[in-house]
């Protein structure tokens, strides 16, 4: 495929196109890292470019791969950094996806015992949906690992495996998360809560959970359901639960493979790529020079791109 | 690809079965765990066969994927073994392999800084090719993560990243080995002690270090150079140092995707499976009888197969 070829993605830089931008969608899918923010920090001007959404009664719902936290602590993160009406239903990160996808598509009976590599997130999520998250921040796995270690005994009780990102990565957890996922003639459903590779924070670019989930695919040698973005069926929930047509919604996001995969798989109206996060100019330049498989590329290739997302309110003013 | 298309693979049970694999070879090559042994413990017969080996003359090697151990270390744990004449040109561990491509193959000159995630085995090796090992076993890679400590600026110097098995895996590593393959627009080169998924050990099945690298290739999205089993160019270095003819040569490994692809992919006479390892009888009657692409079923296909190498000597005697 050749850059004549495909569709050359349009720079939002007039107040016409930004103000285009948002009267054309009512609804806004919002990646949350390197979009909204960086860690801690509120990337400017999202906050205000937000607040007018809400004056021109936009709707809009956050969706982040990220499943190191629960929804009720992106409710408390969203109100510490200023946001004000973001509620738990309008947020969507992948340790809920998880609990939902075992529930509603998998089956898996309330009451069962679940094994997470994974935050606290994860666990909260799982608990909230009436099952057992075993593993995840048990103390105990800390520890060095010892193969005679009494949790290297499988539990049998245990109805699937959920895997997301951690910093409390060690052979400890590792280990025994293998044994899960051979358990049973590797029977048991495996979740795996994003496939991203890598993402920005502190100035750096550090490892994200999809390469936790590729881990521990590569070692167990066996697929996961993948929960996050681009996964469709995440996006179908998201429309059901939120009534947004396909036809007047908008993805918003930093990273070509998750973000903009998604809004294009999903088939929503249109997709903007922000640069304030993973993604550079450089790489995204590179990348529309690059030939792919053509089908590849135009899943990947967002229709506009911007800066910030935050840009948006001082084009509009 | 139907059975009935594809290569027979022969159990050997007889007498003349196991004197004709011996009488027709004159060069052996091994691989350890698994093979000779399971962690500390000696398979049993195969010291016995060894030493019958010698008595016929036969000539022989280790060839090994795991990186953790130096060829020094190898020695030694041979005569704790009980093996005489084992000596440090007969092993190939993958730690050395690493090293022998820096040099031969990559040209990194003499003294160089080179980047280790794993274990004391490749930062030996580095050591005796005159390079200076950095990260590795230094104890401050065992402190929590922190954005803003030292090691996570990038030590210009540095001119390869090598990858290899470690159990002492964590976020700080990984991060900071990320830190170097992205380094230069990923232009460091990037060298993987193997592949291996995982590996029997203490009556579980672990996690190995090819799953380390495979982390590190996903998150940084760059391929390595694998100096481990499969790779021919390790083949070619020790047919080169050991001047053993491909035609008088087998391969025995318990693993097919790495051990067998290595004997037949490097074209050697023979290749034995053994089941003492990784593979099991039941998992080896499902390879044979599912259908993979020809060429790959054909390329991880032993032609004969034993239940362990310690059992020749029982045929024979």
């Amino acid at each position: 495929m050749t850059v004549s070829e495909s569709i050359i993605p349009t720079e939002i830089t007039s107040k016409e196109q930004a103000q285009k931008l948002i009267d054309e969608h009512d609804n806004f899918l919002f990646d949350c890292d390197g979009v909204i923010w960086l860690d801690e920090k509120l990337i400017p001007g999202v906050l205000q470019t937000i607040e007018y959404l809400n004056s021109k009664n936009k709707r809009y719902v956050f969706v982040t791969n990220n499943s190191s936290k629960s929804r009720q602590d992106y409710v408390e993160k969203f109100e510490r950094l200023g946001f004000k009406g973001i509620t738990k239903d309008m947020i969507y990160p992948t340790c809920y996806a998880a609990a939902f996808n075992l529930k509603e598509h998998l089956k898996v009976p309330e009451g069962s015992k679940i094994w997470v590599l994974g935050d606290s997130g994860i666990e909260d999520e799982l608990r909230e949906a009436k099952y057992i998250p075993v593993g995840g921040t048990d103390p105990r796995l800390n520890e060095p690992f010892d193969p005679h270690h009494e949790l290297l005994k499988v539990d049998p009780d245990v109805r699937a495996v959920v895997v997301g990102s951690t910093k409390d990565f060690n052979y400890m957890r590792i280990a025994l998360t293998l044994q899960y996922l051979l358990h049973d003639n590797k029977g048991i459903p495996f979740v795996g809560a994003n496939i991203d590779r890598s993402y920005p924070s502190d100035g750096l670019i550090l490892p994200a959970g999809g390469s936790v989930v590729n881990y521990m695919q590569y070692t167990a040698d066996r697929d996961f359901i993948n929960v996050g973005k681009p996964s469709t069926t995440l996006l179908d929930v998201i429309l059901e639960h939120s009534k947004f047509e396909k036809e007047k919604t908008i993805m918003v996001g930093d990273t070509l493979y998750t973000d903009i995969k998604f809004g294009i798989d999903g088939q929503l109206a249109n997709s903007l790529l922000v640069l304030s996060g993973g993604t550079t100019k450089r790489y995204f330049d590179s990348f529309l020079t690059t030939s792919y498989k053509e089908e590849e590329t135009r899943s990947m290739t967002p229709l506009c791109y911007i800066e910030s997302f935050g840009d948006i309110i001082d084009l509009i003013n």
